[in-house]
């Protein structure tokens, strides 16, 4: 195409760097994308070669990508049963507890994974008293502490699964893969947010006698609930699937309610299932969150494959994983959110960046779709135009579109998916995470929500691990 | 301010005729509202004259103005108990049919509504066949028709209330006063779009000897349901209260399944209530309405008041009232509707615009809160920014913006509410209406969704009545 021809068409333009060139096309009226202008990869000449070496074998690595994107994009996963961890969990010991996050061990835990802990063996008995289960989770070789993603699970905030614990069994129809997660146990203090004193511990038991017998029953008779069916409803009405799922708990619980009356459930434990599910809006991440697990699990391994499959953190580190390096972490220190602080907290309260629930924003839901969700910026601050920035933003950092997430307020264009290590090293564009906020001491709970970004040198790791395995071959 | 601070200034901009100075605007980056241009009243000089009368009193008009307004914004409606249409709906005559829109009787009648009223008669079982409910209908006498708005009533489409239909009590915890609706039949061939088959009466009776009991004892227990609450999160969940009440629906079905079990109905019972209503993303629709004709019955009547209390069609005219000429109708030809059309189905097809569900729009939500429901244009048309632009533009008609329904894609700016009939007639600007399609034959049903605006000549008629009953008083 002439360059002539190429001015007579509408242009959309992204500015990078001298911000007078900006000015110049907003005065002429052009749609244009501001970016801060940074040289490639931060003008690092490690990670420049490492991207040249990529660019080298190209091909491999678009088909790779491309591989990794149409089978996140196409994965369908349905809640399909619930069981109990022991019973379904892949590799999990007797005497295991999954956390939240890249692996870590006690010394290195912060205070609300502690508390989760404390609140878990407490649960399963092994222990008496708080002091006991800490004395017992410091010890070496008492208990073994593993990252739920290693195990096909995932968890809010420290994320802790316990034997006993009863998990929603999440099939990806298209690909057959399986994942995990346990039920949300609602809000105030609870034991994802490091809270484990006696009514914690006496929910997580009602959720185990009745909760999960009762919806075990309705989900067998359901035939299966479409997930990503109900994601996809969700960008419609509001919520982006991580900080805001009203409108998803409420279709569930609108599936699920009159199916509990054609159980053999008694009618008053039907009614307080109904009345826990209704009492929490977040009832449906511990839903979308196992989704968005089975869907890039179909994605771990690929060769070449420069697509994020998992971002996650464990109060200390964070930690990411990519699909050509398949299990291999890449993790660097968990940051501190920016937001909004429930009254009667300050900074100085926050734990740092805490759970798996980046696994949303990892499949191009969460804060990649938060231009479907403007309201969330009443509970993690900021404005309308800037939820729909963001959503803009990430799209110059994925593979590409969701066919089924679209966005409203973008005319109906697909969520930025696939987070791609090359872009986001060579742009410097890291990507966005709506999150909560724990305390940082064990047992308080939560303190506010907000925003958050992963540190850049798990990309970095990545990249550089990616461009030696590949040097290896 | 001197003329050179303005310009200093972020300029908000509306350009009213000359197109030239509004691409101008736009090139030099300026953001500006376009208005086609129109001489004042479009120039007729008897609503000239109106107007100018109308501007002589202008601190009597505002003073009512501001009432009207402050009534409609502080209204508190909440649905507060059901009952039989006989036993509540005030003047509600033994053999009398409440009907949509403006007065009319059976002679011009469209097809839709005739056959809703057919189905009423067949219904109440004042005749066996609907030949002999048809003749009974034109009989001189043996059945009355009044509109549901003259009986504090509002209902969808043909809006029929017969004597023993069950309607929602909804109570202004705020003024006091009340309204009254059906119970919303659901999808396909139901009455309110002129379907009168067997499958039709039989729903009806099932409505009234299971769903009214169950809803009865069950709202009882609730201590009243604050719709206004509701529908304020309806515009954060992507729902406009008029052609989308998916979330609205959501968030009473959620409300009613626990207090249904602490009934003493039947289990089976209600499981059927529960996905009857589950069956039926509007069936919150009949709640919007009747909770926005509570808010703007407080209106009627305060002296001076230039604002809409009333628009409503009866698929033959187009009526509305103004609150300072009180219970007087001025009304024009229903216009037809455009929008999509079922497959199937083509333009010929059509009835004109019927309904009271116009009442939504004049209380600031429906059309006028699109913004809020961007995937409503994939049920009526047009595109997402179209929706955006319509609440802006309907802000240009009304005295103020509405203090609990706000709208996130313009950053959380109220919806446009209380149409001014004199902005109307002076800038040309008529309002816009969301709105299903009915067949234009009796007992076909529904054949599309989209935009209607209301015949200008209801809006000139209530300028000149209100500027000749000033000349009087």
């Amino acid at each position: 195409m002439a360059i002539t021809d190429l001015f007579q068409k509408k242009l959309a333009v992204i500015n990078v760097g001298v911000p007078l060139f900006y000015q110049d096309l907003l005065d002429q009226g052009v749609e244009v994308q501001k970016l801060e202008w940074k040289p490639p990869a931060g003008g690092n000449s490690q990670l420049v070669a490492a991207l040249d070496q990529l660019d080298e074998i190209r091909d491999k690595v678009e088909a790779g990508n491309a591989e990794a994107f149409q089978r996140i994009n196409e994965a369908r996963p349905y809640l399909e049963d619930l069981a109990r961890a022991r019973d379904v969990i892949p590799r999990m010991g007797e005497r295991m507890l999954l956390h939240a996050g890249p692996p870590i061990d006690w010394a290195r835990m912060s205070g609300p994974v502690r508390g989760a802990v404390i609140g878990a063996i407490l649960y399963e008995g092994w222990a008496e008293t708080p002091e006991a289960a800490e004395k017992m989770a410091a010890a070496e070789g008492q208990v073994t502490f593993s990252p739920c993603h290693e195990h096909d699970t995932v968890g809010p905030m420290a994320g802790l699964v316990s034997p006993s614990m009863p998990v929603f069994i999440i099939k990806n129809r298209k690909h057959g893969n399986v994942s995990f997660a346990t039920l949300n146990e609602g809000l105030g203090k609870v034991l994802r947010f490091g809270a484990y004193g006696p009514d914690v511990i006496a929910r997580l038991k009602w959720m185990e006698e009745e909760l999960f017998p009762t919806l075990k029953k309705t989900i067998e008779l359901s035939g299966g609930i479409d997930l990503k069916g109900i994601i996809a409803q969700m960008l419609h009405m509001g919520d982006e699937g991580h900080n805001r799922n009203k409108s998803g708990t409420s279709m569930f619980f609108r599936i699920v309610a009159p199916l509990m009356l054609k159980t053999d459930v008694e009618r008053d434990v039907i009614r307080r299932c109904l009345e826990f599910i209704d009492s929490n809006d977040h009832f449906f991440l511990n839903l979308s969150m196992p989704a968005c697990k089975a869907v890039l699990d179909t994605a771990v391994g690929i060769p070449y494959s420069t697509l994020v499959t998992t971002m996650t953190r464990n109060g200390t580190d964070f930690g990411i994983r990519v699909a050509g390096t398949g299990k291999q972490w890449f993790t660097g220190p968990a940051g501190y959110v920016e937001g909004l602080l429930f009254p009667g907290f300050s900074a100085k309260d926050a734990n740092p960046d805490l759970g798996d629930s980046a696994i949303t924003e990892t499949a191009g839901i969460g804060a990649f779709a938060m231009g479907a969700a403007l309201a969330i910026v009443q509970f993690v601050g900021g404005s309308a135009p800037d939820a729909i920035e963001f959503s803009k933003l990430m799209k110059l950092i994925t593979y590409g579109t969701n066919s089924m997430y679209t966005i409203p307020a973008l005319d109906f264009k697909g969520t930025a998916t696939g987070i791609d290590i090359r872009k986001v090293i060579d742009l410097g564009i890291l990507p966005i995470i709506n999150t909560g906020i724990a305390h940082k001491d064990a047992g308080v709970g939560q303190v506010g929500a907000g925003l958050v970004r992963p540190p850049k040198e798990c990309f970095e790791k990545a990249l550089l691990a990616l461009a030696a395995q590949i040097n290896r071959n």
